[in-house]
């Protein structure tokens, strides 16, 4: 396990005594990245410290924080830090809580200086991202998973089991803390982490875990390209492109460039479904002269005089759809 | 159900009498099909036939195919044909009779002067070929299903739920043959079928069918669009490529012409895996001046002089790999 933290040697900053932070819960998982970055950041000339994240959910959540600091100190990391949030609603409580994690660790990491985070998460808990992803079925990048590196955030273990991680946990002598909500089947990773992985692993075979996490990276990449080419050759200016540009596109690029006029026509990104561009698509693909489309946010799209123009409000008023 | 059959009216030599035949097991959902086919296409100017592949798997199987000929002539097609194949065994049981059917289905087709063979895969069908592709982790292509077109054969159910079809089916009074493959655990589609797929709806909600029917439309837009953006940039003439030119390149690209340089060094496409992509890559991103990659099939990638070589067989004597 310890090998999937040389990569910190590469970290701009490495050799000259820069800062690491280990988010750590508590949880098995990241216990371990705080142990086994105790031993790596300083043999790649990197100070390792560590930050834990109180979400206030539950009644024993200070003193879970508490004894993370003293399990930190005891690994040697310096500084070591709690955070508390308050959790919003946005989103549900996953999402929310979420959201609120990273904003406290990246304000963290910068209050510190830490030229990265380290994140637990394991190649378990990437497969869980791909499955739930899927059951969106919004594409590609839904598969993508968690990237290894995104801002300041890494995460060294994307490609160790949670097996492997665990025992090294235990093998350090570190007393974990089993965070309820791992298994509250009220949430959907929780069913999808006891329930949805054991069946395919029993059905499948063993290895859908590895090749779930294949999957996201494959999937990532692809995305990363597509969504790279894609804004290259957007031919949308000002909400609008010429018919006769989309018609004869690959509907990979189209369905990305339709999606970003969208976007860019104020349409909110999490309401934005494939059915939404499904209606765009069908104003060039199946043309019969239809009304605007109309798209959350107020945003609508319309073909008139062989373009298509996405706007943030109802269509022009004084132009009506014709054939073009 | 009817409505999906409309496509049809787009066939070249549609409305001049032109021949359709409906692949027919005699299950619930090419019953349905070729019922639906009765009535739509003649209202596309089609003849519509019927064509059954009798596998010799079990013993009914001859009496199976005699009662479907008899259903289709009870619904009007015209011509009906039973074909009997013979199942080699490359690739497992499923494989080989998938391969022996689809060629009966082939010839069948040239031999009557079919404009198209339609296959009776529903939705579910979808779904459950993208979770057996999942479990392989092959990749972007591996999750991208079935297609709705390739060839002679169409798939205009891939939309529609099995549970739609299987009413269809009912409403028309058609008495289904049910296949015992369908419901043998041996099979990894059956687990799918019958043990993952309701495992999914239940724990992740309704409609995670169609969220994969979904995914799998994404993935073959999106494999398509790279598989040809790879090709029309490949930049490996006679099996070799600068390390110059694939270095800087975007990693979903490089290993789809890394990919490709194998198969052309004759390295069987069945064998080839991820990981073998992986090594090839390794000897771009993490140069050590490592020794040559064998790949199956005996063919090998060397980095050598600035350059990145597959060859047939093993790397030409008297080059020794060295630092470029």
């Amino acid at each position: 396990m310890r090998r999937d933290l040389r990569d910190l040697r590469e970290l701009p900053g490495a050799h000259r005594g820069g800062l690491v932070l280990v988010a750590c819960s508590g949880g098995a998982d990241s216990l371990a990245l705080a142990a086994a970055t105790a031993v790596e950041a300083p043999a790649a000339g990197l100070r390792a410290g560590l930050v834990t994240v109180d979400h206030g959910l539950h009644p024993a959540s200070a003193t879970v924080a508490a004894t993370v600091l003293e399990q930190g100190r005891g690994l040697g990391l310096d500084p070591v830090r709690a955070t508390r949030v308050d959790v919003g609603r946005t989103g549900g409580p996953e999402a929310a809580a979420r959201t609120a994690r990273y904003a406290a660790l990246r304000a963290a990491a910068e209050e510190l200086g830490a030229l990265a985070v380290l994140l637990g998460h394991t190649l378990d808990d990437q497969a869980e991202t791909v499955l739930l992803g899927l059951a969106r079925g919004s594409g590609t990048r839904s598969l993508a998973g968690m990237p290894a590196v995104r801002g300041p955030f890494r995460r060294p273990l994307l490609g160790v089991e949670r097996a492997v991680v665990r025992a090294a946990c235990a093998a350090e002598g570190l007393e974990p803390w089993a965070d309820p909500a791992n298994a509250d089947r009220a949430l959907a990773r929780a069913r999808v982490r006891h329930d949805v992985l054991p069946l395919l692993e029993d059905r499948l075979g063993p290895g859908v875990a590895r090749a779930l996490a294949r999957t996201a990276r494959a999937a990532r990449d692809d995305a990363d390209a597509l969504d790279e080419i894609a804004a290259a050759s957007d031919p949308f200016t000002g909400g609008a492109a010429a018919v006769a540009d989309l018609l004869p596109a690959r509907p990979a690029l189209r369905r990305r460039w339709l999606r970003a006029a969208a976007l860019g026509a104020g349409c909110p990104a999490g309401a934005l479904t494939a059915a939404h561009v499904d209606a765009l698509e069908a104003l060039l693909l199946d043309w019969r002269g239809q009304g605007p489309v109309h798209l959350p946010g107020g945003a609508s799209g319309v073909r008139t005089c062989g373009r298509l123009v996405l706007s943030p409000g109802a269509p022009p008023r004084g132009r009506t759809p014709q054939t073009s």
